[in-house]
């Protein structure tokens, strides 16, 4: 089975692809475009992709790509993003004079980088996998470490130095696993002992009085729960919303049924992104 | 008037203090936090933060803040994000060899970089503003570009070589503007002309049925309508969720302070971030 996912060997992404699939073989890709491309083109079997972090919100541009383009959700997984210093096997924290990774990480690392590493230059890389890397690739160096992911530290032979050093351990990601339509199982294969959820995208217009309200409706009428809702304007058409929204249920079953049934009775769009087990 | 924001000379942030305050004098601080603890330890008298972007999403890291420290929402401000190719003065696009920037400017001007500069190495920076400086600072190098906003150009006497060159036109970040409690207009001195937006934070949890949809009914009953709602699960306190929610109005007026005293009544933690005109 290959899975597409975007980075490079040892990114959190490629983690997400084996908690979803077993021996799975990771397709790193440049770009959330070119995961959903890999999709298309059958150049990977599955895709995993990141679509919220508790730190930095739900990434829309994963967003705009499952509405727009041809992908099914089958899972769902919640991720603790744990950073990592390591370095070239022997050397120690005390000898480093550099420290390379993702702004990102290094601004989710200040107070250990300011504590433990006072005397280090922070040098900015395109992402940790590749931080990473290439402290492994930089042969004599003892005195640059990378902050990245255990499985970056595994993947290029180096040693870690320090664990968990990110300020606030409640850093997730929650990351989806992609099918194409034709190869995601069936709503009606959803597995009726395991709590399922449903996502949807649909878009509503704020000169339709109290729509948002209604499309909710239709959920709560049927005692159905709602497990993430996400309201953003579109941009360029001013008064458009799109909604993103996480019910409780499969798809397939009775009250999620009828409740997308009287949804489409109010939105001008609405579109199941996908049904499954809840994480 | 001393405002404080996250960045140095040249990032957006710095313009969004420029839309919002006249003759303000602009205070780069290292962090969100360290804008938060400027504006209370009076090293500032406003302050101007990133609160979602168009492509990225919600900043929960600075709804966290606002949650938790003393600061109120005194304004709004969309601004279009539009990235600057440039170097020093006298060099030209096809002698480029290097371009720096911040991981995610250099994604998304990804396409302009394959196509016109095919040649160049991209090297990460911490931030844009930090490129362009860098950049400046390199006298004598002609063959190395920064991408970065066209007030980082400015500021470092740098000369745009091309213009707008993301891939996506609609990248838009919606900035606020903060005061401290005491310093904000008072919620009766809103201007009932102008029409006002209030921003709210509230817990809710899934053990009470229906308790979203109860929370929306205090506005939707009274004919309110909501431009954002957001939901997002407290990490460490399963079924806890916390909503972000802007509605029309004025916190003053009749029917908003009628819904808040509602929303009170349902929910076990509800905070007006802060009443303002509508951007």
């Amino acid at each position: 089975m290959r899975v597409a996912f975007q980075g490079e060997a040892g990114a959190f992404s490629e983690e997400a692809v084996e908690a979803f699939f077993e021996n799975a073989e990771p397709v790193g890709c440049a770009s959330f475009e070119d995961v959903f491309a890999a999709l298309e083109n059958e150049d990977a079997d599955r895709a995993a992709i990141p679509i919220e972090n508790s730190l930095h919100g739900s990434v829309h541009a994963n967003y705009d790509l499952l509405r727009t383009r041809e992908a099914r959700i089958t899972g769902e997984h919640w991720m603790r993003i744990r950073h990592y210093l390591m370095a070239r096997p022997g050397a120690s924290l005390d000898e480093m004079r550099r420290v390379r990774s993702h702004p990102q990480a290094l601004g989710q690392c200040r107070a250990f980088l300011r504590e433990r590493m006072p005397q280090a230059e922070v040098i900015p890389a395109h992402d940790t996998a590749g931080a990473a890397r290439k402290v492994a690739d930089s042969e004599g160096d003892n005195r640059t470490a990378a902050i990245a992911s255990r499985r970056a530290a595994d993947e290029y032979g180096l040693a870690v130095l320090a664990e968990d050093i990110e300020s606030n351990p409640e850093n997730y990601t929650r990351f989806l696993a992609l099918a194409r339509p034709g190869d995601a199982p069936s709503d009606e294969a959803q597995d009726e002992d395991r709590p399922c959820k449903t996502s949807l995208v649909f878009a509503l217009n704020e000169n339709v009085p109290g729509a948002l309200f209604k499309s909710l409706a239709v959920f709560a009428l049927r005692e159905l729960d709602l497990f993430k809702i996400e309201s953003r304007p579109l941009i360029g058409t001013p008064g458009e919303y799109v909604f993103y929204l996480d019910v409780e249920g499969a798809a397939a079953s009775e009250p999620v049924r009828r409740a997308l049934g009287h949804l489409r009775e109010i939105t001008s769009e609405a579109r199941v992104l996908g049904s499954y087990p809840v994480d």
